[in-house]
Order: structure tokens, then sequence, then C-alpha cells
């Protein structure tokens, strides 16, 4: 295998396949970067068997400027690689795989050797024979990853729960996380109508990696769902995340259909002051602020305290303030991860009673998303 | 105590003087910020008890906007107090003390208490009788300290080499640091000469706080030094450090007078050929790099090796070569160091034999700054 590139856009693709891979894996191979030439092009792959990345260089696209020598494959220590690539002297770098998988990588007057791995030792990537491919475009589920993975379970001990629910029925896609103190839910209108019905678990992790690649440039992606894995499609990156085996909770339940308090606030207004009470509420063991709002005098106050450092107190800014009297407490962070999901709309917060459950939703298209924050015990 | 000012400002001297401030110090107080404020303005003050910053907001500077209703002195805790002012709502800001110590901050609807402590309690800054002052305009002193104090050895068994040794003679200043395996030197001529000579060893980390302290808007800086404690004095703000007791050991005869090899180089393409060697040598157990330089072919070849990973070879850009053939193997990082000190400069590279420590001065005023590397034996 032999073959010359621009440096910049070879190493655009490094990085995209590099988020895959990790030096932590128990796969010795999989701390390294596959890279296959074809006379139509290069495919990089990187994997860390939960997620696997693959990303490919048309020799068609001019800009490339991908130049073939001779045909083959190689796996490189990924990291090295990486760091080589970014520091090579010049604009164009030639790639050579000699005898033992050496690979002399040159560029100027620069020249690395480096022990590559025989390709055929990589694992395959999972097969996708799904017919059908869904179409969203990419800055709608960006929205809809970031809105619904903060409320995903950290903890292995309910590993299901570290994955967000995904189900398809006809052209209504519904996701939901929950780690049992939260709950995040989002509905979205495909634009077209899926002819199957899929109910399947994404890890949080491989959803969150997958946001971090949809850069302003990529419009839309496409999804294909076989039995075990995901495969996520956009431009020429191939995005695949195994699926979590096992029963999602019914999450429905949980959300309550009427209400006794209802507030009304702009979010970035109320993440700032619950930005400055969970200053006080972080230096305490029990890390709670408490809401109290009172009807008569049209009043919604947020109280933190620590006893080691002191308390806060705040005057709230609202929209709308209806219903009952209200003193309740809750986990600031909860509240700071849900409003920063609904970024600069209005909400309206709905409150049954002190210990139950309340919910944020967008005081426009209510139906379309819902964070749910169980409250907090305090006496 | 109380006052009213402009948020922004506060908090731009709060920053300065929090540098000083450790969550580490087995002396709690010194955890405090603390704040005096008599009819003439405010003074903050935080200390590590080796490093104590006090910066000034005068009444006098109308762009402070400080409002006195009565004057005082408290100690707030300072991690827990900045993060309070950074995300207080409104430009304005107001600080009481009320009974125990007590402090009330209070910006738009928000409302913070916070335990102070009583600031007698606080250390006594040490005092500084020097009448004379040495003026050095600061983007000089900031190279300085820049250029000398990668020297300096991070290892406390030798604790004097962990300072840079300062002697003041006249109008002549040279700043030298060492860690036994290279050393860095600077001299430079004071704008006016010195009545005093002085001989102190400033602590590495001191130096390195105030190089950050020193933004493009200061313009010069007066240095006063005591028996234990030197002192810098620029805008509103005071820097004081303890000086490290005891005897520096002679540096001047460690400087090779005369070589036998010379190599020219531009600073930043040697410093991006060495990156690119030193991935391969950081992969190793021994961090060498090797460097072969021979007069007749004109030629000039680095070298990296790693067993696991690989090797790089280089041919270097450089500018002139003479003498005599040389093969020598060095630290790469210690090379790294030094080529930053240089910024966009020509340098010269001095070397006397394969083992002998090796020197790197700028082509054009040579005396003013050296940087000497030993080699390693690799064979």
């Amino acid at each position: 295998m032999k073959f010359t590139i621009t440096r910049s856009t070879f190493l655009k693709t490094l990085n995209d396949v590099a988020r895959a891979i990790s030096t932590k894996t128990t796969i010795p191979i999989l701390t390294g970067l596959k890279i296959v030439l074809t006379d139509t092009g290069l495919v990089l792959t990187g994997s860390d068997a939960d997620i696997s990345i693959e990303s490919r260089i048309n020799i068609a696209d001019e800009n490339n400027d991908l130049q073939i020598d001779s045909t083959g494959e190689i796996v490189l220590p990924a990291r090295f690689f990486s760091e080589i690539v970014k520091r090579l002297p010049e604009d164009k770098m030639t790639l050579e795989v000699k005898d033992n998988f050496q690979t002399v990588i040159t560029s100027g007057a620069s020249e690395f050797t480096i022990n590559g791995l025989d390709a055929n030792n990589y694992p395959r990537l999972p097969e996708i024979t799904a017919d059908e491919a869904l179409t969203v475009p990419a800055e709608v589920l960006r929205q809809l990853i970031n809105q619904t993975v903060i409320a995903v379970s950290n903890q292995e001990s309910r590993p299901i729960l570290t994955g967000v629910h995904f189900t398809i029925m006809g052209d209504q896609l519904v996701a939901v996380a929950t780690d049992s103190h939260r709950l995040a839910q989002r509905t979205l209108t495909l634009p077209s109508a899926s002819t199957t019905n899929y109910d399947i678990i994404i890890p949080g992790k491989s959803l969150t990696e997958l946001s971090r690649m949809l850069s302003e440039d990529v419009e839309k992606i496409e999804i294909r769902i076989a039995e075990n894995q995901v495969l996520f499609v956009f431009g020429q990156t191939a995005f695949y995340s195994r699926l979590l085996e096992g029963n999602y909770p019914d999450t429905s339940r949980l959300i309550p259909t009427s209400s006794n308090t209802q507030v009304e606030f702009d979010a970035p207004v109320l993440l700032a002051s619950i930005q400055r009470a969970s200053l006080l509420s972080h230096a305490s063991s029990n890390n709670v602020v408490r809401l109290v709002l009172n009807i008569a005098d049209q009043k919604a106050t947020i109280y933190g305290n620590s006893p080691d450092v002191g308390n806060v107190e705040e005057v709230l800014t609202f929209n709308k303030l209806t219903g009952e009297d209200l003193e309740i407490s809750f986990n600031p962070d909860y509240m700071k991860d849900a409003l920063q999901g609904f970024g600069q709309t209005a909400i309206e917060v709905d409150f049954t009673a002190p210990l139950r459950p309340f919910t944020l939703v967008p005081t426009e298209d209510k139906e379309k998303f819902i964070q749910l924050i169980t409250p907090v015990r305090t006496f």
C-alpha cells in the first residue's frame, strides 16, 4: 500500500475516526486505526467495540488530492500516528507499507517508520442489512440527543438506564431517558413515516459521541436499525453503535397529567438564579435548594444554604404564577441540566405537591419536550 | 464596613489577588481573602505564605465607582466569594459586614450571607523598608523570567535549585537557573544603576506567578529587595515573595568558553523538528534523541527511536554548519524548553564533545542569553 495525500484532509478524517478509539480497550488491536486503500479511495476505521466509526476519502473528490500508488491495508497505533500526522512539516504526506507491516510516513525531510499490525486481525464491523433508512435533519437529532442524554444514568447497577430509549411508530419518534431521579422525553415527527416499528435502547455514551461529530456542515443523517446495532450515516462517515439489551421500564405513567401550581419563566433567567443558589448548596452535604411560591404576594423565592459557608436568598423574576402556594426542595444540578436543554425559550414549571415530581415544558409545543424532576425530602 | 462598587472592577482585582491564595494551605485563614476598606479605598490581600499579593482600588479613580458607607475589614472564603461575585446578576454589588463577621453581598434581587473571619487574625505582610527601588520594563522582566524559570529544578531534594539566582551589580542584572542537567542565564542592563549589590534567590514558582500577572497594560515594574523578601510593585498591585536561603552554586565555570562544532538554526524551525523527533523518544524508556552533524556533506540529521513504536529520521534545515563532525544524544524536552525561550530568532548551537555540555545563544547579542544542556550518554 502506498499513497500521497493533502495532510489537512487526511488529518480531519483521522480525527473523526479517532473519536471511537480508546486507549483503555481490552482488545489491543483496537488501540489502532485501520486504513484500507482500494482503487476508489481510503477508508479509515476506529472502534472501541461499543462504537465504531468508518470514514471515507474518495479519490473522485479532487479536494482530497489523493494519489494511489498501490492498494492494501494496515493497522497503525492511533495515538502516535495522529500526533505524527499533526506535526509533519509539509502540506503533503506519503504513507507506504513495507515488509513486516513496517509503515513509512514521509513529509519533506522528515521520515517516520512505525510498526503496523496486520489488518486481517482487526475485528469486522457489524453488518447491518436493514433495508429501511430513516432520515432526520442533523441539527434536530443533535438537539434531541443533548436534551435527553442528560437524564441518562451513569451507574452500571441498572445498565439499561445508561441508554436512551427510542420508540418509532409511523412518523413518531419518542426518545426517553431517566436515571430514576429525573426524566427527559423528546418527541419528534419524522420527515417520512417508518414502515417498521422500532423499540431500541442506544447507550448514552454513543449518542454523546455522535452528537459531537454533528458539526454545522452536516445537514441530514440516515439511521438504519438492526437487531443489536444502529448505524448513523452522514457525509462520508458511518457511525455504528451497539444497542443495550433488555426491556426499558414503562416511563409513560411517571409523567403527571395535572398540576396544582404553575410558574412561567424565561429559561436562561431561571438558570442564572439556580446557578447562584447552587454555589452554596454545593458546599453542603445535601445538595439541595428550596423554592417558595407565594400566590397572594405573587412572589417566587429560592434559597440555598451551607452551614459552613453561609446562605443565599433570591427573589426570582417570572412571567406568570398561578395555582396554590408551594414550598419544594430539589437538586439544583438536575434543574440546571434540564434548563440548559431549553436554550433561550420560555418554559412552564408545573407542580402537584411538595414530594411529587414536577415537570418543565416549553410554553409552546408543550407535548414535544418534557423534563421531569423528583424533589428531595428535607424534613 | 459597607461599600458599593462596579462588579467588573472588583472582580478583576479579586482575580489578581486570588492567584496567591491556595486551598492547600496549612494555615486555614490563608484560604481567605482579606478586604480592608479605608477612606481612600479598598485593599484586597491574598497569600499562601510564600507569595502575597495586595491590590488597591482607589476611591479617587472614578472608573471604580466605589461608594463607601463605612470603613472596616473582613476575611472572606476566597473561592466561594470569587464564584459569588462572578455570578451576581447586576453590574453593581454591595458588601456589608454585620455582627459576628456575617457578610451580606447583594446585587439586584440576590442576597448572599456568608461567614467571614476576623481580619485581626490574618497574618501581617512582611515589611520591606528598602529605600532603593530598581525599575525594569515589565515586558523585559516577563521575558527574563520565562527564559530562565524553565531550568529551575522541581525537586525538593536541593531546594536552592528550585529558585532563580539574581545578582545585581551596578547596572548589571544576571539571572541564572539550573537543575544540574541544564542551565539558563540571562543578563540585563538596568535603566539606572543600583547603589547596592544584591545576591538573592527567588523561588521559581513565585516568578512564574508574577510573570502571569504582567499583562500587556503593565509598563514598568519596581523591585525592592529586603533580607528575606522581594517586593514587585506595578500599577495598583504589590507582589511579595519570600527568598530562598542559602548559597547558590557558582555556575560561571559550567559554561564552556570554546567550541569545536557550530550550527546556526532558526529557533522555530529547529523546535518543530525536535518536537517531531520527541514523539518517538517519549514512547521510549530513555527519552533521548540523537543529532549527527557531518561537516563534509554539510548535513545535520536528527534521529528518534522507540523499540515499541518505531523511529524517525529528519534532515534538519540549518543556516550554517562549521567545525568538526559530531554525534551527540540529548533529552529533547530540554531542547524544546530552551528553544521556546528564543522565540522567532536565529540561534547558534556550540558543541565541544559528545559528552560535554553544549550551549544555545542568539546569533545577535550572544552574551545576553545562554542556554546550556548536558548531553546523555547512550553507550
